[in-house]
């Protein structure tokens, strides 16, 4: 998926927010605001990947405000106000009578979930109101493909479960734990390091994703997305290249994994929080998406 | 007034929606935002004026998209829409039995008249509620200079009243209206060419502002706010030079004249649009201010 003109805005916009976060020492604002503009002048064509320019610019960022996780206490506070949410979305999970029928509600869990996301202009993030992004998440939902989903993961012996943001990634320990009731074997992995608001192991662990993965993994790198393959780690490479089933959660996974090509299923899971988004799935703004998409 | 590193994100935005306005085209739109980058990258420093970077985008993407007038629709609706406020703003002022008093209500509604502006971040034009604003001028007036400015009045020759977009302009000519009966001769100045939504001859032109101002002139230059000394034209120079008082509207001008070193009392009349500018008078954004600033 490549950059639009309104890209440029909203990398800006961010880069902003980002630097205000990072410090309040003026100098060093200016600096990283300076460095950010320059990479952008150089990298910002009609072929550019917004999550690229969004790695290069977080790492700037990071690199001359020395400030390494700019968003922790926001993905502290994500993971927190999710994991209030829980108990009462397992029980909306548990009413359904089928097992397709909660894998339906666990993965419309998990989309919402996805919303919990900061600084894109136009876009709020309200705990208060994710219980009724959640009541209308099938309203909201613009494709819908979690019923070939559904068959692909009785058909799987392993599911790469890619997660996007902290707070997020509660909801994906539902949407996990349907997936293992399924039968196949499931990796979770998480970013090799703080970029924007992603989860990392910390918030893996401050989840208990371990309870119902089989295993946890990082991509090797703090990248936007799938990192380029010389920046993943070679476990993450090995498990990627040889599972049966991608579970890609996000705008992020969603950028990335549409520049290269696909070798197994995938079942792109996200809310559509900005317009190039939304118009590359051609679905509005705000949208729920379920879409499975085969080699 | 310098810039903060919020204004990067301001100055992007706006380039990309001016971009955006300018041409479908979508290599002429990457081709401005890469020539707005580079040159972002080279001029954004904490010395730098927002309203002199401004100038610059905008005359790059009318250089490169072609499209030499960006806001021409958006100033024809904006004088269309005020022309219909003004009878009962008309009236308001009437209502009150001391010059004095019509004076305030006057600036009051100058004041008002420069919330018509496109494409801040988090400011909204809403013609509709344009009366509301008027209603709660005195509330939201947050620097109260206006008997100030009135006694200046009452004791110049000559004002030179430098006004800031189309649409509000048709407000300004109630001000100019108000001020020719306190003594002084008035010369109102529009830019010298299309930049923004700032009002130019054919703004002036068409809410009659010849029937109530002594003389219209420009600046001598598509420039947001005062033109370089380089770029004014002669005949500006020389009425800037010699004008016992000065009405400068808008952000644009207050920008631009807090750089230089003044030669004779300014009153400052416009809206803080955005938080730079709010900080830079001390008040909150959204607020207005009437500011008398002498040499």
């Amino acid at each position: 998926m490549k950059v639009e003109i309104e890209c440029m805005s909203c990398i800006a916009h961010r880069g902003y927010q980002e630097i205000d976060e990072a410090t309040k020492d003026v100098d060093l604002q200016f600096q990283a605001a300076k460095a950010l503009l320059e990479c952008l002048a150089k990298e910002f064509s009609p072929l550019a990947v917004a999550a690229l320019l969004g790695t290069s610019r977080d790492r700037i960022i990071k690199k001359i405000t020395g400030n390494s996780d700019i968003y922790a206490k926001k993905k502290r506070r994500s993971n927190k106000e999710a994991m209030k949410l829980i108990p009462a979305i397992m029980e909306e999970i548990r009413k359904e009578k089928s097992r397709e029928g909660r894998f339906r509600k666990a993965c419309l869990a998990a989309i919402v979930g996805n919303i919990i996301e900061f600084d894109i202009p136009g876009h709020e993030v309200d705990f208060a109101k994710m219980t009724l992004w959640l009541k209308d998440a099938e309203r909201d939902l613009a494709i819908d493909h979690i019923p070939e989903i559904f068959k692909e993961v009785e058909d799987a012996s392993t599911v790469l479960y890619l997660t996007d943001n902290a707070g997020e990634i509660a909801f994906d320990k539902l949407l996990v734990c349907e997936l293992k009731k399924l039968g196949p074997r499931i990796i979770v992995a998480v970013k090799g390091g703080p970029i924007l608001n992603d989860a990392t192991l910390e918030d893996a662990q401050a989840v208990s994703m371990y309870k119902v993965a089989d295993s946890i993994i990082t991509t090797g790198a703090d990248a936007v997305g799938l990192p380029l393959p010389e920046e993943q780690s070679e476990e993450f490479s090995r498990i990627y290249g040889k599972t049966d089933l991608v579970v890609a959660k996000g705008m992020g996974y969603a950028e990335t994994l549409t520049e290269i090509e696909l070798l197994q299923p995938h079942a792109f899971l996200l809310r559509t929080k900005c317009s190039p988004v939304a118009r590359y799935f051609r679905v509005e703004r705000g949208k729920n998406i379920a879409k499975l998409v085969r080699p």
